[in-house]
């Protein structure tokens, strides 16, 4: 594309951690996007690397040397992004400037609650940030997009609670759902776990395996998707949360059930529409029709979310199941669109709706 | 082999459905059945075809030609086995003797409520057999074991609920678990849905993604896990049963989740006792050490349900995982144990209990 | 985007069977096109239907609904595209106003041969028309670019076609490869296969198998690919060509290898700085770093064709891997590129390089 | 089972390297062995671990602890089993007893050539043992199986070089085919990689990814398939061999073709005849009827070969399709068959010919 007179100054953009899945897939959306100009690339084990021997589907930045992830590398730019494990952000957050945009894909920065914190990941508390789901329901109004506008720290959400609370949080802000029994379970793609080198990750392991991890609450994002549901107005959250790693790169596929909050009660029409509401003008996400469920292949390489509900009466409950990939609308899609929010840019540039499909 | 002289005769055995999944797999395991001699196979739309050009892994039944499914054809055998559509299975078993054993893999004879099967199936009820479960937990005392001793007729029971029974059962038969709020969620192979030509069954389709199907509590399953809880001693089961279709060929991993019933509760050791207890002495039933899950990869071709139980205090829920292979303990492996089990057989006979893994 | 009085006219374009999945790609990409309005979308077996139902990857046209394939619905397009089976283009096309850009997906107008044709497809050939494949060398000088430029007309290459001459073109154009005695064998994703329903495509059966078809020289891009040496200036093609069928929904890996030509030798150096030479002005096609090999994992979703060479010189061959997404370098991106060329457009409008990967 | 006092004594085996793969495999077929007894299981890495935490498909075995690999610890056995790293199997072989049956499921003692492995594996090599390819066709007459009668010391054969021999040999060994210019082309399953903890081993990379490696004649099975096809009666034999990793976890696909020898022709039918002739009588190899093609599905858990043959007349090459699972008769399988020739036992003994499908 041919720059015109007209065409608004490129934000420059760092991405550290950017041999990972997280911050290749924002490279990769990155590339597409008309006001970023890809700035410096960092890494830990990998720096002194060439990209494209990393993440050979970055073709445009193929010829990219990685560099150290220090602070003196990540200055000067418009915006950075931490790709990090947790425990590595703050540090280098802190020495950045206060107005340089930090988007933080790790999860050091997301729960306000320190003690939630320190029981889950068992180290100190590296400080909140604005939350990066612009979707979530405020219970006293708006949308979590609003608290975005302006911001120059974001805690961009976790992968599966982004899932989960899509699918449960128009019945939960509504009053509709009892929050304190959810169960979900969740189908995830193997990136989701990151390019660590454990045996369970291997491909042989993997292919043709349906296996489930931290069951019995104890993933770390269980205490995100509490906050999260509380924000859109439940005063108590339980939730059971099992993911499982079954045979596929990428996506989620989140099953949450609830149970009507008591007094409360919905036919399968009333039902939808409550979350037909919630969504209506989200760009991101959609109620399929009735009869129609979320399949994961239809969102790869989206920024959207597909989300169904359904009541089963003789249960007793409401089935919530929402589709996502987890790379995008679940990390690095999701960093994009809490960045257009809060830097003035239309909500959608950079971003897709349609899926890799088949 | 040589057939010595103290060789116990052989049984012949037919097999009704030959070209499908679950008479495929009937026929792998009766080729390795020290007892079992492969006698008629028959088909619908492909009778008249070689087995070899529609099952290529049967190799020593490669050259067989399949003849259409009818009583005559069927007739002259020990053991009968019907993989046949559900509604098909009545008329035929019909027309066999009393003394022949006939093993019916489909749904036809599963359900003892007429107006369970009127509801879920739409058709007129075939009648009830012997539930082919053997590792049922009876609530008058002993296990479904004790039942199918000299049966003629058995009703194979269905996959996912074999998987779901297993993980709840020893929690409901010992009154811990409140049965009225059950929720199981699972992921499941492509070959649970059987050869049937449908765009969503196709591979380009299947491959990379994960979808959910009959959501809402339609699946035909669910009255079949209900009449098992309560054989186990349940009053009444509520159960909200979400299956996920995910990329595998085989196997079905069962997350079923339960809050303690009023009153009772159990630490994460009294609980693995329980279990522990329920399963000790089954031969293909193996609860885990503590904190190892069970993955789908490491049951299949066997006949053996792993199974994990795990306390989420917080979440107030139960967390059961079974692991089996859906066409091996889901389907045929199951006839096979209870066909033994019927026939005064060593239960384990033609069974394995290794998984082909990684 | 809003659309601003500089902003030059879309171009509206008709998809003719836009429930397959050359059509659906063909829309995916369309929708992020800068030039393109999406018009009449045409079925045959699914006329009538709503497109979110058949293609729920593509968000936004989920409403439009499927009209029948007839020259009336096509008509008062810029562009119709053709995504029907090969015998069905001929007779549409012929309907359609000269001025019109008809790009025809399918095989009906790819072969020069009227022999080769009905050798290999067993109908009346429906005529030649420029050969949409712009990185094609042509022997005489250039590339079928040239001749793209203002085409009305465009028979799009087949997708293992587009991978193999890719792969070979530069050494058979250079004079080095002897083209008699070329050997390529293929790694096919399915959506290759199209959505007809065959057991062999089911994902049960595909899960976890590689197997090969159209084995002994049978495939019909065979012709192709001869004729396209040919173009480049081979005398005479002889290829063996093996495709497998293996577990992925998308992609193709061309393993294709030649000998040298009689009195021709290169060293290693010398092979890669052909290849080089060949491709360094291609915005779609990529001679990886020496050492470095196609996976087509790095193409997916993206018009890019990675390949790589090397000299085996115990066995006397040249190897070259060619990796693409045959949905888009091998169709739709195709497709919207020489749509490109022959109107004037940038040629990467419309079009990414980058890969969704993992 | 119970003992009877006719019942043979079991032969004591040992496995070295019984938490990889190859180890893994062997155990799962000895399981089901009628005249093994498993003893001593050791590792490396993993000594002192529980077996079923690391192979927890193999539930007979689930509480067994891996023992660190020493001779002490082997000693006692009738049969080892070396299912080690290509260099560590010389050491631990040499301190056993000659009378003890060894089977090593590594390189080391697979080349009669110490240039070639000097070549292909950098560093000493360790000495040759009898081929373990029962099949393998001897020029001077009969198989391989003839000088495995009573041997103690048996190198198991590579995976890749068992499915590419099966392939090419028949018209090798008849003098039809030119073995100097073979081309093979495989599709390989990720557990012939190993459990090595390499990048681009994960799930998250292979899923949805087909990639060639060791392009250009470096493979370590090269020498190995050129030393079988001189066994079988080439005199000179080049090859040009390229492995390409697919999304499955088991079986190789190899697609191996040739030129007719100088003067020599045949056509379809002759062809069959030849590849009919020399596997008529094997248990283990099976030439498919014309016109159907092996799929590695179909053989996944046995030790089949499926082998099909054609003739591209145009294309002047014959092609051969072999499926095998690279664990079974490219590995573990094998390593029984031969140690059953070895000691007298039936071939079929332990192995059956079933794939587990679909």
């Amino acid at each position: 594309m041919v720059s015109t007179p007209s065409t608004p100054a490129r934000l420059r953009v760092a991405v550290a951690g950017a041999s990972g899945y997280a911050g290749g897939e924002f490279l990769r959306l990155a590339a597409q996007h008309p006001s970023l100009e890809i700035g410096a690339l960092t890494a830990h084990a990998n720096a002194g690397s060439r990209l494209g021997a990393l993440q050979p589907h970055l073709r445009s930045l193929a010829d990219r040397v990685l560099a150290p992830t220090t602070a003196e590398a990540l200055a000067g730019h418009d915006v950075v992004v931490l790709g990090l494990p947790h425990g590595a952000s703050g540090e280098i957050a802190a020495q950045l400037p206060d107005d340089v945009l930090v988007l933080d894909l790790g999860a050091d920065h997301r729960l306000a609650s320190a003690a939630d914190w320190r029981a889950y990941y068992g180290s100190e508390h590296a400080g909140t940030w604005p939350y990066g789901l612009p979707e979530l329901v405020v219970a006293d109004g708006g949308t979590q997009r609003d608290r975005l506008v302006g911001a120059r720290r974001i805690a961009v959400p976790g992968c599966n609670v982004t899932a989960v609370t899509l699918g449960l949080q128009p019945g939960v802000a509504a009053g509709l759902l009892d929050p304190t029994d959810l169960v979900a379970v969740l189908a995830n793609g193997f990136s989701g776990a990151g390019k660590a080198l454990k045996p369970h990750l291997l491909a042989a392991e993997g292919l043709g395996a349906a296996s489930p991890y931290a069951v019995g609450g104890t993933h770390r994002h269980i205490p995100e998707i509490t906050q999260n549901l509380r924000t859109a107005g439940a005063h108590a959250v339980t939730i059971s949360f099992t993911p499982t790693l079954v045979p596929m790169s990428r996506g989620i596929l989140a099953t949450a059930t609830a149970r009507f909050a008591p007094g409360r009660h919905a036919d399968a029409d009333e039902l939808r529409a409550v979350w037909e509401a919630a969504y209506a003008h989200e760009p991101f996400v959609e109620l399929l029709p009735a009869g129609q469920w979320p399949s994961t292949a239809a969102t790869i390489g989206s920024n959207t979310a597909l989300v169904q509900v359904a009541l089963d009466e003789a249960a007793g409950r409401v089935v919530t199941v929402t589709a996502i990939d987890n790379l995008v609308k679940g990390t690095a899609g999701q960093a994009v669109q809490a960045m257009n929010v809060a830097l003035g840019l239309p909500e959608t540039a950079g971003l897709v709706t349609e899926g890799v499909a088949p």
